[in-house]
């Protein structure tokens, strides 16, 4: 089946009026409710038949000189002025949230790739089940089973005794060791590589000797992984990764690590050895934790921090080493007016020297 | 056309006298105009028969026992004491930039690869120019586009819709998504991935729902893309790098992010979604600029940094969050001097308590 | 030859008593010398008919109520209380060296894959020893040599010229550059370059212009490079991994850098060109290591460090600017003190004015 451009797709499926999408997004109509899109813009762009959306507030002035056709909005957002004629507002209750159902729609009209390509290397054991796309050049070892609706995209590599669940998309490129098992509804994205051994060494001398790494990993339903986000293989037991879990880009998860259900970590981020994160829990980006810790649930960890012990349910904490994120920042502040403090030390020493004298 | 090994071409080009290569890059020769060479090295390991050159004053001390052949050295460079007589130096204005020059003379006798090695898949849809090089296993998908003399090294991934631009080189194992733009004369290396999927998601309770990406990657010419970095695609719209864009290894741009005109990036730096970089910026590695944020022009941002605010033109930053580089270092200075610090503190207040009893 | 699925290994192979395991590791029994066993598990999972071992004293406590049958643990560990009936204990000089001696025996066993997948690309002109495995999608360029034993996994890539020792294994997706040169004995993980371009340009007005990198990276012996780490060729010369090196995933190593025997540097650090780490060196995850600098040997870098200076040996550093471990610890435990401190040095200052006036 022929794949059009997604653009292409765009403005042949999406020919809708304000009307049609407040049906849709059980929304309100402010102004022409006969103003037709048929294409998205980001608000700082945004274009004559269009639609666009303002979730951050940071945007707010972009809506007042706004092109775009129609604009989603949150219901209980005030208008500090007049929004130009052409622009019609929907109004619901999380522009952000009604943005990603339209997303979805359009998405979902996207073909999806099907079939084996040629030539690709598919061993005579592998069971697979209906709808799947092999790419080219994808390789799928002994023994692989692969679920409904599988998306294996060209130049990936799929070790023996690998199981992934359906409707998982398994994007170019992507190395899978041996014996790890990928859940349902989950999207791996390109270079990602799942099963490397664990950097286990013990010193023999002054030499390192490798501890082989037996375990696997085990990846739960619903998870997406982000570009050459790398998750090694535990040695011995699961490194595990709970249903709902999201990790952006260039991610490290070391052996033996678990992390928790819809817990999200930002790219760049890394989890030395066999440490637990709880549930619900958020890492900014090039976050780093320490090794055979336990992370509580709900815990935010800001951007660049550095956790080297345990952390309760609910903290919110940045920093190398981390502390309260309310501590840091005020800290912070300080931080620049240490030569200042140290100077002032200086001379209130001396003053209080000279008095003793 | 079979390709040799670059040490044996150097070997065969490059048998150049001192007078030669002063007269390549308009330079002065000091000392034996008759010197031959056939082959570079590094001023620490100066070997008879090469030529080496001395650009940062670190490594002058080198320069006084050094056995190679011959030095490209600054025109106002002034010698402390005598060179063995064995080294001839040719004064350039600019002795790193002298060197470039040379390089590329020997680089552009390297035979280029070219034509379609088998097994290829190349859609019958995709449409080349002259000069093309297709590797082994590489995958060009429906509707490709290829300017002239481009090369697609062997293991690349190229989904559909792509184009791109002449004489670019895409080294082994990259990944590009459907739908995205490289420019002309771009360089992307190995296992580097553009256009994966934005990192966006809506909490619904306590799960993440994924907001389709459907923009793209935009990258303009004159871009190189260090090995394993990973670019993603805008949710929509564009993730664009302006014309001369230098991105170091393993390095991650976010969604919507847009990066300015001969900004270069060193390894390993991170930028957040939606957040735009000027002009002609530099930042050192495992920078980290938080989303959603504008970096003026020529802003200098020091390796490990953290941005988490917009940044005005011409600024020199550094630490995290990141603060003036100036003050940034008199506060390091400090900074291990805070125990003193407080310590001293809690003398001063004691004894102003006991005055004040 | 077939692959069998590594726990069924495990399952048949491994049913042994710890009177067996006792006398392979030189250690002494203590409990039912006929207790069988057939897996490994962690110690916070033991299971009945499972050895386990206690190398952590993190993890004593697991000891007491544990299911399963046999422990590894250290000749010189003191119990605390009684341990359950059925945990037979086999003490060793060290039980997590212990450990890696029977990982390594049940490892010995998996089967070895063997011979050459189709289709792949093997250019005429590559030499291989005995024994060599190439998965179906490897790349094999013009004069490549691979030593005997050697594994080059699907869809990886061997650029022109590279040499390969013996008993080195190359992981799915692994891409290599020309030219380049790996000793005996390696472990490459999926997903990682080596060769890729130094991130060398000269300013030229505003545009940066390119330094041919013409190069190459030597490995040595008993090398592991983890999945998706990148290391540099060198501009001119070779950077050096030498000896014994493990780099853990998503490392950056930039050109001309050489990383003296046995130094482990652990996932997400980076080094900047031309910087000489020595021997027996470890860092920490997401390291940083400027350019131009030198390490001594026997140095200990924390993670998150920022190294920008020389480091002499056997210094235990940490920080950004890295500075010595314990006054590390000592500020840090200070700077959430600071708002603290600085109120206190105003209210000093301004007593001091009201007493000077």
């Amino acid at each position: 089946m022929p794949t059009f451009a997604l653009i292409f797709i765009i403005t042949i499926i999406m020919e809708f009026s304000a009307q049609q999408i407040a049906q849709i997004l059980a929304g309100e109509v402010e102004g022409n409710a006969e103003a037709m899109v048929s294409n998205f813009s980001k608000i700082e762009e945004g274009k004559p038949g269009t639609i666009t959306f303002l979730a951050n507030p940071k945007y707010a002035s972009y809506l007042y000189d706004n092109q775009a056709s129609i604009v989603l909005i949150n219901r209980d957002f005030v208008l500090e002025k007049a929004v130009p004629k052409t622009l019609t507002l929907v109004r619901v209750p999380n522009a952000y949230f009604a943005l990603a159902q339209l997303l979805d729609i359009v998405n979902q009209v996207k073909p999806r790739k099907c079939g084996i390509e040629q030539p690709s290397f598919v061993h005579p054991s592998t069971t697979m089940g209906e709808g799947v796309y092999i790419g080219a050049f994808a390789y799928l070892g002994e023994n692989v089973k692969l679920g409904e609706n599988v998306a294996v995209y060209p130049n990936s590599y799929i070790g023996d005794n690998v199981s992934i669940g359906s409707n998982t998309t398994i994007y170019a490129g992507v190395k899978i060791y041996e014996g790890c098992v990928v859940g349902n509804d989950c999207i791996i994205h390109a270079g990602a590589v799942v099963g490397s051994d664990g950097f286990g060494f013990a010193k023999e001398g002054e030499e390192f000797k490798k501890i082989p790494q037996l375990g696997n990993v085990v990846i739960e339903d619903n998870v997406e992984i982000g570009a050459n986000t790398a998750i090694d293989r535990a040695v011995m037991g699961s490194t595990i990764l709970h249903k709902g879990v999201k990790l952006d880009n260039l991610v490290h998860v070391a052996h033996n690590v678990e992390i928790g259900e819809n817990t999200g970590l930002a790219a760049q981020t890394g989890i030395a050895g066999s440490t637990k994160i709880g549930k619900n829990c958020v890492a900014g980006g090039q976050a780093g934790f320490g090794g055979h810790i336990k992370i509580g649930d709900n815990v935010s960890v800001g951007a660049q921090s550095g956790i080297i012990s345990n952390v309760k349910d609910g903290r919110r904490i940045i920093g190398s080493p981390a502390i309260d994120v309310n501590k840091f920042l005020r800290s912070s502040i300080i931080f620049p007016k240490l030569p200042e403090i140290y100077t002032q030390l200086g001379k209130l020493e001396k003053m209080g020297d000279q008095k003793a004298e």
